[in-house]
């Protein structure tokens, strides 16, 4: 049989100043020496639990089959929010359950999930301040050599879940928003090109603080002009970008700003979407 | 015998801009091809020796038997100041001896230093300015090839001290220091648990600047308030928190802030401690 | 045959915020497991293809045989702009062809540089937008299990190249430039100590902004004022640097200001260079 590798990712919001990364990695070693752990990120902005679920999401599937995600922005610690572990697309989700793993789940049709209960896995004594380094850490470890998924606690029915990725339909079109605003300032929404294509419609209005966006481009390099462009992106999703710029600066947007796209039979706009 | 796998921590302040943590990685596969490394912090703000050896005093022991943490923050690179190795809790330290491995060593029965002057495990030639990449890293993959730290230089009696973490003896109780401040804004103490119940007070007044936080809970989410108040935190030392805040702007205090911890026997403070 | 470790490195301006990292780092894992992904840098300011080539040609040689270094800062993505790959050095170099690798190049002798065409290796669908996880990831990681690099696609004759670092003769001595600013807000710049040695002057005078920098220290604890000082840095370069402060800040310079370095018989300067 293979040695397999196991994979860890780390995804929080502990930042790299403190010793909360290092506490969390070194619990995983002593209990598994062979984990190869992946820092996905550390600087999601505190207790932004949608930003984490969305980077999540993001990346996830690119990772091989059994691959272990701990994800911990948890502004709950302490309180009787549940600490949780999801398996799911062949792979382990861990973390609390305050919707960080939410749009992960929406994307599968199947996921199993449990309370973590069993606390002889835990890293004791277990803080009430630090899941991370008691709870979620050696739970990933466990997992990486092999536990059971079943053996750490309860089934759930359910998990807390974070508003939709899919947007609402309105009486113009469709009602959107800035789902996650990106170092390049790019502002990415959640609309997808099926949302564009569904209705036969060869041209859009994208409104943004009631101003409109007309140019849909291929890629950054591609636009000439210092104008607002949309693009889809690599994660799937409409962003607005700006060449050599900050979009979400120029736009004074933040997420959760709101978006409506209309299909724009009236006014033509050049669109050229692939 | 098994085939152990090394794990080599680095914890600097070189930042994540330029290539200094790039080069110390390199240096040290080089030598140790099988090394695994882990980033605890390169984000130690520039030449803060004791955030450094706080944050190392805080996780090591969560790493495995064996593991080399190796810490540069080195003002005096290229002075006078030692570079030194230091055997402790079944754990290798290297780096300088300028009181950044102090802590770690002041909580261990027994400890063995060695100046580190056998030029054979350098990285050659040795620069003035970047004993990081040409002695701590190829030290540090010297033992984790299993050199013998014995073989890198000549005994040390004593190491370079910073100011202890215990709390001095006044006449009102205890003074104090606030040692750190996380990425949360959270104020770490150097007062701990066993500070409050040695003298068997069951209240206490913490002082800071002049102005009393009356507040102790268990955790961060049980605070319905936007008052500061204590919270005994991860690594076991007093902290003062504000809920989703910054107490250390809400106090305006810096690393280094006296604080005074008094039993209060006339008026008593509703402290929950666990 | 030994079980080679593969060691990939990675060098971006993707920051850490945003899941671009945690992505390339599970395409490279999903291809080979057995893959030891180490991190340079994230943290190149966005766009700065200048900085990131700096980087890279100041740590590549420290890393082992074999090592795949990934260096995306790719303004161009998208656009008619080549990826590429580079055998050199005994390692390979997998980008973009906007003269990222051009130093690493311009110092080694012998290079052979391959247009990525072969869209086998890549990561499918390939975006517009995110070349590092579409194509050069899954190269590296193709490269890290054996593949050839001529299996990739077509040799390239020339790469593009940046301005050199080899500062250019004129009229009072030599004219070069600020390259890199770090963290500590030391400004390197691109002469080298065989630079100073060249004409036998043993006392030097280099402007900056129309001022002289006349200290010329070995190490950064050496010097006793608060004035600039010159330093050979550990990258074989001559460093402005300022005692515990930002030399940077101090001179108000930024990257490329150009510098003046010209002997100085009649007002001998006492310079230190060792």
């Amino acid at each position: 049989m293979e040695n397999r590798i196991s994979v860890i990712t780390l995804l929080t919001d502990f930042g790299t100043q403190d010793y909360f990364v290092g506490a969390m990695k070194g619990v995983i070693l002593s209990i598994n020496p062979a984990a190869n752990i992946v820092d996905i990120s550390h600087d999601i902005p505190p207790q932004e639990i949608e930003t984490a679920a969305f980077n999540l999401f993001c990346c996830y599937r690119d990772f091989p089959a059994g691959t272990i995600h701990v994800a911990v922005v948890d502004p709950g610690v302490g309180s009787d929010r549940k600490p949780i572990a999801i398996s799911c697309a062949r792979q382990f989700f861990v973390g609390p359950d305050n919707g960080i793993f939410s749009w992960v789940s929406d994307g599968e049709q199947q996921w199993q999930a449990f309370r973590l209960t069993n606390s002889n896995f835990f890293h004791q004594p277990v803080s009430h301040t630090f899941h991370g380094r008691d709870i979620f850490a050696p739970i990933a470890a466990a997992l990486s050599k092999g536990t059971s998924i079943n053996e750490l606690g309860e089934p759930l029915d359910s998990i807390v879940r974070l508003e939709s990725l899919e947007p609402r339909k309105i009486h113009e079109g469709l009602e959107g928003r800035v789902i996650h605003i990106d170092r390049f300032g790019n502002c990415i929404t959640n609309f997808r090109f099926a949302h564009l294509s569904k209705d036969g419609a060869t041209s859009w209005r994208l409104l943004v603080k009631g101003k409109e966006v007309s140019h849909f481009l291929e890629f950054f390099a591609q636009d000439q002009t210092e104008d607002i462009f949309g693009v889809f992106g690599s994660a799937g999703f409409l962003e607005l970008v700006a060449r050599n710029r900050s979009a979400a600066e120029i736009l004074k947007v933040q997420r959760g700003e709101r978006l409506v796209l209309a299909a724009a039979p009236l006014k033509p706009v050049q669109a050229r979407l692939d």
